[in-house]
């Protein structure tokens, strides 16, 4: 099993259908927290089961407010089926671990699912993948200080290469564009699905990093919306802000994969470092 | 008290403050359904009192999955708080009405709430307003032909002038790029604030129509950040879509205010019309 799949597994309870168990891995840490893309994957890894049968295996669209910091250790996943539609169904799914005795959420989610593979082929996008050099012209996180790595197990699970024209930050000169890109791959070869988008919207280090803040950016709300199967292989990613304002910022990220496609789409709302 | 002030009134009862009735009134239809972004409004009006107290009167943002479509008349709001923090509070929201004879629910929604105006006054957007003509010299909803205005009655209640490079479509020319943009305000002048801006992210016609496809395009799901306290004045608003593919595409909207201020970002995934 991949360090992906083993991240994400749940295990439905015997007497309730809705309810599943899940361990949070110390392998998918960032700063004290769990990696919130991460997350995503885990509640819809949980939520995808309830759908599976009526032929509706795969993550459309998936909102997630988050409401305390996750820790490595068992959690629970709440599920909830909303709406049973021809072509999609709708639940709701939340994220609960213990704290100091009581239950306390961790994050909720509304969620979408759909058959991605049984969608038309008519493709009109004007949006175009990202401009940067192939991953090996890039920048591996190998060259990123051991003490944030150490902070950073998650990002041990992934082969992350930066554009080195979005890494300015990491020698005190960042380009302030508010872009940050690279080339995005599991460190173990699990190749892309729809799942795997949640994390891979979620997956660079925030885009405040080339506004010349290197703090920590917690996520109020992210939306993901997955748009087809991805190829096997690369994924392109780029990450975006451009309304950095009362404290909050905007980031959009997009996921394109190995044949030019625009898979999936985010946006996240977020708090500014402080 | 303005349409508006009217069309989004919720009353709390008396034996359970977590529960609303509301009316959906006439005057906001769109086809044979509701506005979903007066939906939206109604139900962030209902989850605001419930944050009122504790000084989080603001949705900052909201997400909504649209289950079914809603229809005028009575509606039941039920809420629950999921957590009352320091500088922001996150809830959940549920509008149902009656269908022969038993409850169904037309949408369900998160939301963060807080204080707009509290938030600090740092602002480095990079985004630009839209470059368009002023509203007098841009395309009045009074030159759409009558059967179109008589599906569309919240049309009325809204003072809307498209930018004239983007309504090509209404003569069979659409520009093709995903763009519409144009300026709003209500038509009886009730100034726009936080809750406004929920129905302002949703009021303009389907960008689709810029891609020479004319029909309806249900939303799947709508979230909305609001950023800023709205100023007086008009309203600038653009959608825009990049990734119309799979029959699905992302409307991405801004909303700006009079003094050139970025208040409000929506991104929704909508079905294309078929």
């Amino acid at each position: 099993m991949t360090e992906f799949d083993q991240g994400v597994a749940v295990a439905a309870r015997p007497d309730d259908e809705a309810v599943f168990d899940a361990r949070l891995g110390e392998g998918w840490q960032i700063g004290a927290g769990v990696n919130g893309g991460l997350l995503l994957a885990v509640m819809g890894n949980a939520l995808r089961t309830r759908f599976a049968d009526d032929g509706h295996p795969d993550p459309v669209a998936v909102s997630a407010y988050y409401l305390s910091a996750s820790r490595p250790g068992p959690a629970v996943l709440r599920t909830e089926v909303l709406r049973r539609g021809r072509s999609m169904g709708t639940g709701q799914v939340s994220l609960v671990q213990e704290q100091d005795g009581r239950p306390v959420e961790r994050v909720r989610a509304l969620a979408t699912y759909g058959d991605l593979g049984g969608l038309p082929d008519d493709v009109r996008t004007t949006a175009t993948p990202p401009d940067m050099p192939p991953p090996e012209q890039c920048i591996s996180k190998d060259l990123a200080p051991p003490d944030f790595m150490e902070r950073a197990s998650f990002l041990n699970r992934l082969d992350l290469r930066l554009d080195p024209a979005c890494v300015g930050w990491a020698v005190g000169d960042p380009s302030g564009r508010g872009l940050l890109q690279g080339w995005l791959r599991m460190a173990d070869g699990r190749e892309p699905d729809p799942l795997l988008m949640l994390l891979a919207a979620d997956a660079l280090p925030p885009v405040t990093f080339d506004l010349g803040m290197l703090g920590w950016t917690p996520t109020l709300e992210l939306s993901v919306h997955v748009r087809a199967n991805p190829a096997p292989g690369w994924l392109a990613v780029t990450h975006r802000t451009r309304n950095y304002a009362g404290g909050l910022l905007e980031e959009d990220a997009e996921v394109w994969d190995s044949t030019g496609r625009l898979v999936a789409q985010s946006r996240q709302l977020a708090r500014a470092p402080r």
